[in-house]
Order: C-alpha cells, then sequence, then structure tokens
C-alpha cells in the first residue's frame, strides 16, 4: 500500500468517524477488501467499501420504501452485531471448475425502528473477491405483509468510471453494450435503445445488471445481484450529479415492486472488486450466495452439444409456421391435414432426420427442433392467450418416430416451448407438456417468452415472472427434465440451488448476426456482464459468416471471423452449447468443425490467462475427467497477438496441439472465413503466439499424447 | 290495442322510415314482440323493440370501439340479411321444469365497412318472452385479432322507467337492491355503495346487470347478457338526460375490455319483457341462449341439500383458523401439531362428526366444512400468492376418518375451496386438489373468491377471470365434480352448457344478515335479477332469527320471519339448497324443520301464482318424479294475504295440505319466530288463503295422499 493511499484511508477514516457513531467492520479473508457500516444521525443505515485501502464505494445508504407505511428507511437504531466466518467447499453438478470454495466473513446487523416496534437485519459477506449484502424480515408482529414501492440501496461510486452497459429495461436485455464514461450514460441512451419484440425503458440513467466498471486507478467493480427468488428483478439507476447508482426494481402493473411477507428477504447485492480483470471472470461469488443444491439425486442432469432446426428460420429462409393459409385462430380449430402447407417449414420429417444423421455422425447429443408444433400461424398479437397447447405436433412432424430413430442413432431431440409471453396457458399445460416430453424420451426444453407479458402489464423481470420461471425449473426437475429459457429474467446464480437451469439468454446472442448484428467487442463484455449471473445459450459456431446461403442483397454479415466462433465454445462458459449454423455450413468446413466436436462442455478447471472487458478474453480449460485442456482467445475490432505459455499443463506430459487461428490475411469484415490449422506436440514448457484479426480469435485443443504416431505429428515451432 | 297506441305505433315507424332506409323486421312466434333493425344514413347499426305495439327500446345504436383502429361502430353498409325459425325443446339435467320450448325467429344481418373491406354479423333471435342479440365476427384477413376497448350497445329506454338496481361494480354485486326512478339513480349511488371486501364503482349512474325495470304504463323490461364466455362482463350505464343505458364493459388493468380473434362472438344481449311480472320469472330466454350440455355422460351431476360448518364462523362465534400464534406466514412452513390452537376452530373432528350425525338422521345429502385446510391464518392482505394448496388439512381434522364416518351413514363432505382470489396460485393446485376430492370421495366443492384478484389489477368480472371460473368448471367436469363459486362473476345461464355449475354467489346472501342485514324486500327481487342467470346460493333456513346464541349486545337480526325462511326454499331456485343454520336450532323446531327435509331441489314444473317485483312472489313447483307440489309465497315489508286456488294439482287426486305460515302476532322486527303448521286434505279445487306478516312468507307441502289415515288428517279448512 503506498503512502498516499494510507493517508487517503486515514482521512476517510476521521470523517467517518466525526460523521457519526463509531462503525462496524469487517475485512475479507485475505484482508483486501474492508467493509464500514454504521447508521448515521438519521438513522440511516449506511455502508462504505475498501479494496486495498482504497474506496471503491463511497458512503452509501440502505433502506426500502413501502406501500402505507413510515418505511424501512431511517430511525433505525442498531441493536444488534454479528460476525462470523464461514469457509466451505463445494462441488457444482456442473461447472467451469470441479469444485467452489465458499469463504467469507460475516457482519450481520439487527436494525430496530422503536417507534413500529419491529426490526431488519442487514447481512454482510465480504469475500476476497467481493462483498455481498441482503435486507432481511424475521417474523414479527409488527412486519408481516408489507409492499416495497421500491428498494434504496446505494452504490456510490468514487469516480466518473468507464462503464460497459445496457439500457434498464423491465422486459429485455438484448441490447448491444455502451463503453463509456458514467456522466455520458444519459447522451449515449437514446442511441442505445434499439428495437426488442417487448421493451420498457423507465430512465435516461438506467441500466442493468451485472455492470462491469473500471476505475481511473484500474480497479474493476461489478455490480449484480445473487439469489434472485420472489423478488423483482434490480436495475441500477444512476444519479449523475453526485455518481450514485441506486436499485431501481421491476414494478408490476400496479407500480409496486414486491410483495412480502415476514419472515423473508431479498436477494443479495454484490460487488465483486480487483484491480485484475481475470479475477471478475474467476469470481464464484454469485454461486457461493445462493443456496446448495434442491435436489437429491442429480444423476439426471446433463451438459449438452446441440445442433438445431433454427438457424434456417432466424435468416429467414425457413418457416415455424405449417401454412400461410387463414386459421381459425383459436388452437385446436383448425385441421392442419386439410390445410395448405406453405412448402417452407423446416421442421418435417425429412429435413430432421438429417439433421439427426448429422448429429449420430459428428457425436452431437441433442437436436433443437423449433416450429413443430400446432399453433405458429398465430402466436404473436396481444390478443393471444391460448396458442399452443405444447403437444400437438404438426402434420408433417412425426413426434414418436423421429424421437424413435433420434435414440437408435445414440441421439435426443432436444423439445422447444414457445410459450409466446402467455403464462397462464402454459402453466395450465406445463405438467401435460413435461409428460409428453417424459412420455417421448425428451429430457431438455428450450422455452421462450416473446412479446408483452400476459396477464398483460406485468413485465418478463417482475416479481410474477419470476416466481414463473423459477416454478417451471422445479416442475421440470419433477420430470428429470433441463431448462434452458429465452427472454427470461437474467440469472443469478440459482444454477446452484436448481442445476437443472441449464441455460438461459438474456442478453443479445448470435440471433441478432445476421440483422442489427453484435459489435465485434460483444463477446469479450459477455463474460464480464451477463455470465455472471449464470451460462448463457448464446448459440456459436456460425462457419457461413457471409449467408452466402441467403442469396440475398444487403443481408447481413456476422461480425466476427470463423475462428472467434470456435474461440467462443471456450470464453463463452455454458453447460449447454450449440453448434448454430446448418449442416451443410459445417460439411464445408470439416477441419475446423472438428473442434466443436472435440471441445468439452464441462470443466475440471479453468484458468483465465489474459482478460480485458471490450478488448480480449483468453482462457484455458481442462475437460472433465480427462487429462486435456481447450483454449480460447477473442479480441474485439482490433487485431492482436495473444501469448501465453501452457505452465497450466501437467509436467513432463506430451499433448497434442491443435490451433485453429485467423489466416494471415483474415478480417471480420474483408475475409472473415480464412483460416489457418496447425498441429504439434507441446508440454507445459511450450510457449504459444497466436495472432488474432480484427475480431478475431482461436481454439486451441490440448489432447493427452497417448500412442500419437510421431511421424505424423511433429513436434511444435 | 288501443286507438292511442296504434297511431303512436304509425307515428313512430313513419318517423322511422323517413329517418333512413326501410328497415328489417322480425316478430317473436306469438307476434307481440316486434323488432327493427336498419343502418342509419351514418353507417351505424340501429335497433328498436316493440311490445304489443309499444316501444319497449326506442332507436338505439349498435357498435364496439376498437384499440388503434376506426372501430366497428359506423361507415357500415347492410349487405345481407338472413332470417330464420327455430323451434325445439330440450331437458335441462336440472330446473324449474322437465323441459324447455326454445323458440324463436331470427333475423342475421351482414354489415360491411367498405374502406376496411371487413365485415360483422349482428343476430337478432325474437322470442315470445324476449330479444337475444349478439355481434359475430367471422373468419377474415382484415379483422384478426382486435381488442375492444367499449361495447357500445345501447338501450334507449321510452321513459322514466322504475328501476330495481344495485351499483355497477367490477368486482362484486354484494349489494342492497334501490328501487327508484332511472332519473334518481344518480342522487341514490353515494349511499347505495357500501362496504365490500373487492370492490370497484366506475360510474355515478352505472348499474348491474339483471336490471329489473317497470313502466308507468305496467310493463316489465329486465335487461341482462346470455353466454359469456372469453368476454368481460358488462354493466349499463345511463345516460340520465336521454335516459338512454349503454354497455359499459369490464376493463382489464390495461383498460381494455376485451381482447379478440376472429371468428368469435360476443355474449348474447338480453332484453326480457312482458305485462305481467310473472312471465319474467318463468322466462328461459337466458338458457335458450346458451349451447346445448357439453357433457355426454351427465349421470353424476345431482341436486344437493346440505348443511354446514359455517354460520357459526360467519356469525363470528367460531373461527375458519386454527390458531392466533404468529406463524410463518408462507405455506408449508409451520407446524400446526406444534402450535397452540385457539380453541375456536370449528372444522374439528369432533364438531363435524356431528353435523354428519345431524345431516345423517334428517336426510340431508352433504356437510360443507370450511377452514378445514391449512393457511387461514394468514389468509387476506394484498401479498398473499401461495396461501393454500387445498390439501392440507389443519390436524383436528382427520380427512379419511370424516369422509369414512360420512360415506358409512349415506353422506358426503362438500369440499371447500376458498382461493383468497389468487388464482394462479389455484389453478397451479387444481389438478391436485379435485384430484384429492376424488380420493376422498367428495363429488362438490364450494369455490371463493375473496378480495382483490392476483394478478394484480385484474377484476373479478373481467375477461381473464371469466376465463377462469369456466376453465375451473370444466376441469371439475373431468373429476366429475360439480363446482357452487362465490365472488365469481355473475351466471349467464352457461349452467346448460355445464350443469355441474350448480351454484353461485354473485349477490348479497344471507351472510350479510346478522350484521349489515338484508331488506326486507331483497328475496322478492332477487328471482327477478340476480336469478335470471342462474341459480344462487343463498343458504336461507335461519330459523334462530335474533341470533341469541351469539349472547352479544346490538348483534344483528335476520329480517324476516322464520316461516320466511322456509318459502325461500321454494322462491329462491336452486338445485343446491343449504340449510344454513345450526343444527341446535333446528332441534329446537323440529316441527317446522320437517318443511326443509321434504322440499325437493329438483323440478318437473313451476308455476308462478303471484309476483311483483319488490313487493312478493308466490311459486308452486312439481318435485321431480312425483306427483308432490311445494308452494312458497313471501313478502316485502307489507304484510299481506296470499290467494289463490290449488288448480295446478291433478283432477280428482287428494293431497296432505301442510301449511307452515306467520302466527297472527308475527312480525319480522318484533316477533318474527312466531309460527303455525296447519294440515289438511285438499284437492285441485282447494283455495288458499294465507296471511303473511311483514317481510314474512309461507311454505305449502301437497303430498299425494296415499294411505293417509282420512281420521288423522281432516279436511282442509
Amino acid at each position: 500500500m503506498s503512502f498516499v493511499s494510507k493517508s487517503f484511508l486515514s482521512f476517510l477514516l476521521f470523517v467517518w468517524v466525526c460523521g457519526a457513531m463509531m462503525a462496524e467492520s469487517i475485512t475479507s479473508p485475505n484482508g483486501n477488501l474492508h467493509l464500514d457500516f454504521t447508521v448515521n444521525t438519521q438513522g440511516e443505515p449506511v455502508y462504505q467499501l475498501f479494496y486495498k485501502g482504497k474506496a471503491v464505494v463511497k458512503p452509501s445508504k440502505l433502506g426500502l420504501e413501502l406501500k402505507d407505511d413510515p418505511g424501512l428507511m431511517s430511525n433505525f437504531t442498531l441493536t444488534g452485531t454479528e460476525t462470523s466466518t464461514f469457509d466451505e467447499t463445494w462441488k457444482p453438478v456442473w461447472g467451469e471448475v470441479a469444485q467452489i470454495r465458499n469463504h467469507y466473513n460475516e457482519l450481520a446487523v439487527t436494525l430496530e425502528q422503536k417507534a413500529q416496534n419491529r426490526n431488519m437485519i442487514i447481512r454482510f459477506r465480504l469475500y476476497n473477491d467481493g462483498l455481498g449484502f441482503r435486507y432481511e424480515f424475521p417474523l414479527q408482529r409488527n412486519l408481516n405483509y408489507f409492499i416495497v414501492t421500491e428498494e434504496h440501496t446505494q452504490f456510490a461510486m468514487t469516480g466518473d468510471h468507464l462503464a460497459f452497459w445496457i439500457p434498464g429495461d423491465y422486459d429485455t436485455q438484448e441490447y448491444d453494450y455502451i463503453e463509456s464514461k458514467l456522466s455520458e450514460i444519459r447522451g449515449l441512451m437514446e442511441s442505445a435503445v434499439t428495437v426488442n419484440a417487448s421493451q420498457f425503458v423507465f430512465s435516461p440513467t438506467g441500466v442493468q445488471t451485472s455492470l462491469q466498471m473500471k476505475t481511473d486507478d484500474g480497479i474493476y467493480i461489478n455490480l449484480h445481484e445473487a439469489a434472485l427468488v420472489d423478488y423483482s428483478c434490480m436495475h441500477l439507476n444512476l444519479d449523475d450529479n453526485n455518481l450514485i447508482f441506486e436499485s431501481w426494481l421491476t414494478p408490476d402493473v400496479l407500480g409496486n415492486k414486491a410483495y412480502m411477507q415476514a419472515p423473508s428477504k431479498t436477494p443479495w447485492r454484490t460487488i465483486i472488486v480487483s484491480d485484475d480483470a481475470r479475477d471478475i471472470l474467476a469470481s464464484k461469488l454469485t454461486l457461493n450466495l445462493n443456496e446448495p443444491c434442491a435436489y437429491k439425486d442429480v444423476s439426471w442432469i446433463k451438459p449438452v452439444k446441440y445442433i438445431g432446426v433454427w438457424w434456417e428460420m432466424i435468416t429467414g429462409m425457413k418457416s415455424w409456421s405449417y401454412t400461410d393459409e387463414l386459421l381459425a385462430m383459436r388452437f385446436g380449430e383448425n385441421d392442419y391435414t386439410k390445410i395448405k402447407p406453405n412448402g417452407r417449414h423446416a421442421a418435417n420429417n425429412e429435413n430432421v432426420k438429417r439433421y439427426i444423421d448429422f448429429a449420430a455422425e459428428h457425436g452431437m447429443d441433442q437436436v433443437l427442433v423449433e416450429g413443430w408444433n400446432e399453433g405458429w400461424e398465430s402466436w404473436g398479437g396481444s390478443s393471444r392467450d391460448f396458442v399452443f397447447d405444447f403437444v400437438t405436433p404438426y402434420p408433417d412432424f412425426d413426434v414418436k418416430m423421429l424421437n424413435d430413430y433420434a435414440r437408435s442413432k445414440g441421439v435426443r431431440l432436444m423439445m422447444h416451448h414457445e410459450t409466446s409471453a402467455s403464462v397462464r396457458n402454459y402453466e395450465r399445460h406445463l405438467d401435460k407438456a413435461y409428460q409428453f416430453m417424459a412420455d417421448h424420451g425428451y429430457n431438455s426444453v428450450k422455452s421462450g417468452y416473446v412479446g408483452d407479458i400476459i396477464p398483460h402489464g406485468e413485465h418478463h423481470y417482475g416479481q410474477w415472472m419470476n416466481n414463473h420461471y423459477l416454478y417451471a425449473v422445479k416442475k421440470a426437475a419433477e420430470y428429470k427434465i433441463c431448462v434452458n429459457a429465452h427472454e427470461a429474467v437474467r440469472p443469478t446464480g440459482l444454477c446452484r440451488t436448481y442445476p437443472n437451469l441449464i441455460g438461459n439468454e438474456s442478453a443479445r446472442g448470435t440471433e441478432f448476426e445476421p440483422y442489427d448484428g453484435n459489435k465485434p467487442f460483444h463477446t469479450t463484455l459477455l463474460p464480464f456482464t451477463r455470465l455472471i449471473g449464470g451460462p448463457m445459450d448464446y448459440t456459436p459456431g456460425i462457419f457461413d459468416i457471409c449467408l452466402t446461403f441467403l442469396n440475398r442483397e444487403n443481408h447481413g454479415q456476422i461480425n466476427t471471423t470463423l475462428a472467434k466462433q470456435l474461440a467462443l465454445y471456450v470464453t463463452l462458459y455454458s453447460p449447454l452449447q450449440m453448434a448454430a449454423d446448418l449442416p451443410e455450413s459445417y460439411e464445408r468446413h470439416l477441419d475446423a468443425f472438428q473442434f466443436i466436436k472435440d471441445v468439452a462442455v464441462d470443466w475440471d478447471d479453468s484458468k483465465y490467462l489474459e482478460a480485458e472487458p471490450g478488448d480480449y478474453i483468453t482462457v484455458a480449460r481442462k475437460a472433465k475427467g480427462t487429462g486435456n485442456w481447450f483454449v480460447g482467445g477473442i479480441t474485439d475490432e482490433n487485431a492482436r497477438v495473444s501469448t501465453f505459455t501452457l505452465d497450466f499443463l501437467e509436467p513432463g506430459k506430451e499433448y497434442v496441439a491443435t490451433l485453429y487461428a485467423d489466416a494471415k490475411d483474415a478480417d471480420y469484415e474483408k475475409n472473415p472465413t480464412a483460416y489457418q490449422i496447425k498441429k504439434g506436440i507441446v508440454t507445459n514448457k511450450t510457449k504459444i503466439s497466436v495472432k488474432m484479426a480484427r475480431s478475431g480469435g482461436f481454439a486451441l485443443s490440448l489432447i493427452e499424447a497417448v500412442g500419437v504416431d510421431k511421424k505424423a505429428v511433429k513436434k511444435w515451432k
């Protein structure tokens, strides 16, 4: 610690002590983080956070505003303080590492409002990699039912930090990230709000979590929440005069933000801090703040690598719907066998078998099929209610035959439930829909919530819907089904407790590439933002970067090189990985496709080698239950060279390295599909240096060299 | 027809013809009713209705306002006209009569909006007892999804009629009726709106249907709706300058009134007309406008006479809840076996067995038990969500033992599902709850929707909830369960299509008597208003009029005599009749209770002998499958003598008549429990004259005299 920052700290503490009564304090196990808590003269709870002696969060108030009630904002007296230490190591069902250490020092303060004769507890958990805290409401006579009209949790920033943000929105996170100073957010908001099927922006300085920031003196700060259960999703609203973020919850249709019953608690509010960007990516704080696994038997939960009848509809080449004829709109009123097909229905027996054959040939676990069920002709529109029943296939989709065919080849079909955000209809059919899956051998479902929520006026991220998403996941577990929910609320580490939640969207995925496109730096940010809460079904692996198959003018182009698409399988951690392109696209590049076939979807270890939000990420991961490693590296719109040593490999062992890199003349705009593949024998002493094109990347597989022909594979040069 | 009215009619027709193009017309089968329809110069649909040559509805506009759309209000061209006649006789599963004639002349007009290249149909059905009409939206390209922001169906009255009304409200009908001129509604509205657990009054001149009116020249007009399916409930708003009623639909939380998809249709709007009040009560128009029975097997649907563990809680003597201790509020978090009981829990094994014994001894079919399941300690409040699971009994209620005990005595328990209006929670548990009933031998459920609706902002009478009520009834049919839904939307004859809907509340029932009380004329109005749509679970039969058992000061008193309570079993038709008082109350008056034991709950025939809304009703009914008749008569706050001949009895046959009448000195305020019982042999020649006390009444049973000892029973004098 430098003299400057020492004196700075002393100065702060001086102000602090004079400003109010003595502060309660804890430090992180390694001493890097320090938390002070006090109740000021107005009886308002106040905390601040220091990292290596420097303030990262200035004195910030805590409290909740209640409906028809003085609220839980002020007039508090500190009546109890408890500190404790916790240290355990647990094994996730699936993940980036085989085991996770959950080590923190805890401070729990009991705050009493004498006038109301009631109290609440604020519990702080300080980890080496950050802080988590939440409000708790014990069972008591004078705080029974209550309605939260707003939570006023402050995060007072110490300066005009660099931030990587998307607009705060009650219904979507499918925005491109903006890189700007905090003070610039207001000016950039309007241009940041692009069109979405359902959206509700609430403030010119409102942003989503997880929010990644960087201070001028090189400290990385990440704000998010953990264990979002029976509460509404938190956004952040910036007071850009004072650079203070304050929690902004998602309202229900009446403007209420959470309906509570004591005893209860809020989700954890999290602040991950480090002066090394790689620590942010490696942090397990969000998972650690969630409850242990709720299921006894988890043997049925398996990571999945899949392909799908999907990209051809996303790109507009084919359709989800079976016909273009005018139909009786209400479900079940049409006899599809008597209706003229539109000839563009992708989910037909022949096409699906083609995908199954490809999956079987190349070792993919599952085949997603969208548009398999009746209703797609009229699934949109604000009057929709009973659109799908989730068990009635189109006449050209033979559920039994296709599942039998798939199983005979060691492949499974993946179910698709587009709810059209008609949630009551989905819940009414949920049991039958899951039973239908079980009966036909499906064990995972991709669900979707496109459009404004029904019941009308509710939002995708409100308490009502958050309650639904978890209901669907828990009920799926009764049928041993894994869920990958799109357009659902962003994850907050709940996959630790409910590991059958194997995927979510909640961000701008590959589906945007053919049209508006995603910025070259998009995937260098997702691990710092969206993935802080849990894995994303980003659906990488587009090889036909220029979408040549579309044969149309001015169609979009994917804003990456082909090699970067490969790297994403490693840099974007997920137990659910799709090879999103068409089989024919892969058949044109089987040498590159080999990496997608080889790469693992579950890991014993992960090492972040290089990282800078918005610029680049390089990570090495050890495949579950093997000695093999896979490395991925990506860069933003700037070309760069990634250099690292394979010192994570087992000393003395030899590995066959296969590098999939951008060709010398590759460029995401001019020459995106130019790649080169290099093979060689490496050890933990080998140094690797790879040039990445603009929005390029590389993938590297390191397979234990057991019985390899040394003539065939030379030493790495 | 008098000269005056003839010329009046000619005059009207003159105006009519000059005012627009020639009108389309139909008359009722008996010629009493005449309907004219035309499209005026603005392209607005207009209808008017005549009864015996007199206008009962003046020229009234028809149309619907749509969201983000020019609407279906004007610029219509009449492009098609179809007239037809229909005549069939059908047998209801249960009812006031064994068979019902459905005989009408129909006019269907197709109206096109050329500019939008779309059309709608208005279908009129003219019966001898009234008019029904609805809007229909055929499948077409240019009218697919649409949102109704308001329906503008007018009912232009011909004068300042006398009306019997309750305030228009989106959430309740539990109001006392007001008798006033139409022009006086505005001035009386504020005093008419009494407090309810959930209420939303929308206009100072808004009233509910069914609305009963009487013109100065003695014509009775009744406005209501039939077949309310997938649409919001209609209220009436009065333009009291022009005396024009207009439809006012129940909005959803966004203010939208109905979400539609073509092909679809609105409910029927009904106008029942007669110059004899008895015809209004005898009208089957509402049932006839509903679809035939939707079930193949209806053998499991049975009318029910029941008692219940209920009145002791309603009167505040006992409690639904098991404990007064502070509990963890969320369902399932409490171990009730370890919690101190409050000692006032009525739904306990011992007490329920007492009711079962009484039911068995006196031939009651079922015993309702409320407060049997966990959750009543915290079922209220706006934060409630998961309050009940509908399958977990309190520790002092042994579901299996009590059902076995009941069945061993030929009695069934009746299930109770208070949803606390948390509708998502109820639907999530519905299948398990119904299965639980089937497993334990329950075949009927009383459901409740007390409090504001969850999802928040929805109303009891909106399309969203109407959709739910019918969903619950249809699903109940899958389990062969009959439903008696309280606080649900008012009935509109759906019991014809779904006869397992054996009861509804949707009006002010006996439960109000111990407190605010019901006006003496209340039950003389219900058959003219609330019962036009279907039967009501009014729960009559209170013998302890003065609630002596309460031993408390200033408690309420039932505003009827004891004899009137007996009459209600005949005057308030329902296939579901409760004997609502405590067993001990009946044991003190077993002679009077004999009528409740004898009276039927299903009928082959009904004859309305005397009727005047707000004053009196006398009706005779023939018990299903027997030759026995039961007569009931009631009066309002004025004493009166009811006189009639038993000419409905089979000629030549003798019957044992037992009359339960008010004692000479009976009075609903001063001496309500004074009654007299008279027996005698009667024939179809016998004249009956009965004095009814103020708010009094009488009940008369007429049992075929087969093998009766003529010495024991003398001739009637």
